[in-house]
């Protein structure tokens, strides 16, 4: 199939994207049809033959079932991660680095990107009040952590990069009871273990506590481990809470570590005036990541590292392979600058956010950071109004809200560990059914200290626009299936 | 801007990439409309504001000129790395993909999706020989090398996940010369080191030298060292060329190493009975990377680890985060595969390559697969009787055809340093002023044992489809170029 041929699949292409609603699902239309794995395995031809199926019949019917038995991510009643829908400036971006296919290594075949990509890094490094750093655009806010380890033992060890780690003290690094798990995959991948993971206990509002971090590096030091690395948490997974990026910074400073701060989800916040303080600080860090794909309406992937130290990136991951990063050239090779990257090839996220925020501007990304905040802060406000809800945590500026539901035959009976076993049931039970009627897709989750009970959690993101419609939506329909039980 | 503009936005771009040519480039447009760097920032409005520019006629001349400036890399005559253009299936796909914005982390997220992943990677395994393995897609295959490394590591010392490596004997990893330099990239990040990573030296095809193996794990050995992981290349970056994957793999068993295969660039060939022998051995190997992005045309990113453990990655990778993956819920978790995974959100590659072959067939792939070797079969009898080239290496089934230009006044010259250092210069010289002129982009590479003198690099990939036209093209415009020094 050539030219010709593939145009024309792309048109029928987009419409059947138009006539299956993928792009703007109603209201009215359901998050997901629910089908069992053994059912859809038997319901949909997932073989691949000798022979293709490429009659436009047969390909339309493919996209069609594809798109038909998919979760409508965008959909405004999809709750279950950090990520949703999407501003349709970033899927334009998106359809365009699909159609030109390119790498951001060098500058040759990526010219407009390359520049592009500098010009957004310098962007945010302002927004959070640093001077003069360096960044990169990774496949995940995961990435990012990994880079974030990775360039903070390089700074303490550069000799680590040619001899390894093995003859040395071990490394430690800490970061909070909820922050995000890929702390743990990095540990394990980059040598360092799992167990040099020291897990900081967390307040009532699951924020890092300063002072037991000061004491747990100390006990590290007591026993001969090498402090190293924070990450710290702009809005965890769970329930949305910022670390303290200010208290943080002065152990980091007195004991020599780095200081990572997480702000995959939340960091967006710096586009607002009213709730940057919640990343009050972030000048201090020596790195930041931040996930445009979540609060920011860039499609997946969209996630950056950001450092203060200019020069650092190349310098720990640079191998210089001539095939490549060739150093006479046409051209100034400062703009080549894939050497940075762990990856050869790599997709042009940036553009996303570039686009969003150059149609946009960052007056708009104010506002639809300052979205979020109300939305939950209605959520929030709605759940300690309504009979049978009860918040997990109460008065805090989060993106992220958690709350039971409890069933009238509980209402005021005794709240012992019998009581929290039946909340716990409930809960995922109110979430699977609102799933399998495809009305609701609401995650949950549980902690520790919360009674150990599930409860659900509205991670709230900047696309679909979250709206006091749709925060009714959720408690209506979780008192609609409890009501039964 | 809601759902209906959006859908005008998406239906205007389709209209610009139609215009501007991106989706079928002609012979006759350039590939490139070069410009320097430092004009391009003069150029193009890459500034973000305060306010949006989004009026209709505002995005449409940004989308244009992103478009007109961007190298067009499913060009016919883009030659310069190991990607180019794509099936129109696969393109199909990514829009599907972007469109859908979704993560294949648990099933109820991706629910074709998970499975489509596991259909594909089953079909993969059972044509390299592999009954019952397990595998991944990953942003790249410098990711899959990374995959590859930290499993060898986690079987042969699983404690090291959770203690680390500090207390170890060095572990060391081999490969060719002529491997990519993702295994440095991979050295650095998990903590090996790059003086861990021993070359080990090829010969005048660019295979690896299996007896130089032998000899180099012996003593590493003798030096207190930990043999962990050997290297194999199926396609080496520069001049294409296949390792002994069964001398390898007597090696590999005798001294306990993991061996796996780097086919990211060659593992096309197994789809075609002609050319699989390439890999003949690939049963043997503890893992294989493959990137459908570059032979396969797939757009980016597609890029699959393949390994014989099943459950491995998993053990390996897993954390076990309640708040992704629920160990009870209202379907069977063993669908929910992302904690096999290093990332959190991840795309949905595995899709673009499930597309294509379902809708052309594994038939048509071995076809793609033997016009590409056929092609460079081509060029390289073209190069052979045409005067004043010179291939670098000769009678070799590869798919990717080095050789060098000689001008009129050098050819039957002395054949010293500095006739060699001329080539070189003279290699630069007509790729950049090809560049410029945008008639055609073809890389150049050097190698030590090859005078050290630049060569030009055609690796070829599925598509755009290459032709006895595109190969003509290719020697007569060095040609057209290189008359006029």
């Amino acid at each position: 199939m050539e030219g010709d041929h593939g145009i024309k699949l792309l048109e029928k292409l987009f419409q059947i994207l138009k006539d299956e609603g993928v792009l703007q699902p109603k209201f009215s239309d359901p998050v997901i049809h629910f089908k069992d794995p053994e059912k859809l395995l038997d319901d949909f031809e997932f073989t691949i033959d000798n022979q293709g199926h490429a009659t436009p019949a047969a390909i339309e019917q493919i996209c069609r079932d594809v798109m038909k038995y998919s979760t409508k991510t965008n959909h405004v009643n999809f709750h279950t991660f950090l990520y949703g829908g999407y501003d349709f400036y970033g899927l334009c971006a998106s359809w365009i680095i699909d159609a030109l296919n390119t790498v951001p290594m060098t500058y040759d075949v990526a010219p407009v990107f390359s520049l592009m990509e500098d010009v957004v890094i310098k962007k945010l490094l302002n927004l959070y009040g640093i001077n003069d750093g360096d960044g990169i655009f990774t496949p995940g806010g995961s990435s990012a952590t990994l880079y974030a380890m990775t360039l903070a033992r390089f700074k303490k060890y550069p000799e680590s990069k040619k001899t390894g780690i093995f003859n040395q003290k071990p490394l430690v690094c800490f970061t909070s009871k909820e922050a995000h798990f890929c702390i743990d995959k990095g540990a394990n991948w980059l040598g360092i273990g799992e167990e040099n993971v020291i897990v900081i206990e967390t307040n009532e509002k699951g924020e890092m506590i300063v002072k037991d971090l000061e004491e747990e590096v100390i006990k590290s030091i007591s026993e001969g481990k090498v402090p190293f690395f924070v990450q710290a948490t702009c809005g965890t997974t769970v329930l949305g809470a910022y670390d303290d990026l200010r208290g943080l910074a002065m152990i980091c400073q007195k004991y020599g570590m780095w200081l990572h701060a997480d702000g995959c989800y939340g960091g967006q916040v710096i586009f607002s005036k009213k709730y940057k303080y919640l990343m009050d600080g972030s000048e201090l860090a020596d790195s930041i990541s931040y996930c445009p794909q979540k609060m920011g309406g860039a499609p997946l992937q969209c996630a950056v590292f950001l450092t203060k130290y200019k020069g650092l990136l190349l310098e720990c991951n640079k191998t210089g392979a001539g095939y490549v990063f060739a150093t006479e050239k046409y051209y100034s090779t400062c703009y080549d600058t894939g050497d940075k990257s762990v990856q050869c090839g790599k997709k042009v996220d940036a553009f996303k956010l570039w686009l969003i925020l150059k149609a946009r501007g960052l007056d708009a990304f104010e506002e639809i950071t300052d979205n979020i905040f109300e939305s939950a802060k209605y959520l929030s406000n709605l759940i300690k109004s309504r009979d049978g809800f009860r918040l997990v945590v109460d008065n805090q500026a989060s993106p992220s809200i958690c709350f039971w539901y409890i069933p009238k035959n509980l209402r005021g009976t005794t709240e012992n560990p019998e009581f929290w076993s039946k909340i716990d049931k409930i809960t995922t039970i109110i979430s699977s059914t609102l799933v399998k009627s495809g009305r609701q897709m609401i995650g949950y989750s549980k902690l520790p200290k919360k009674h150990s009970a599930n409860f659900f959690r509205v991670a709230l993101v900047g696309y679909p626009r979250p709206s006091k419609e749709s925060m009714d939506s959720i408690v209506n329909e979780i008192e609609s299936v409890g009501d039964k039980l």
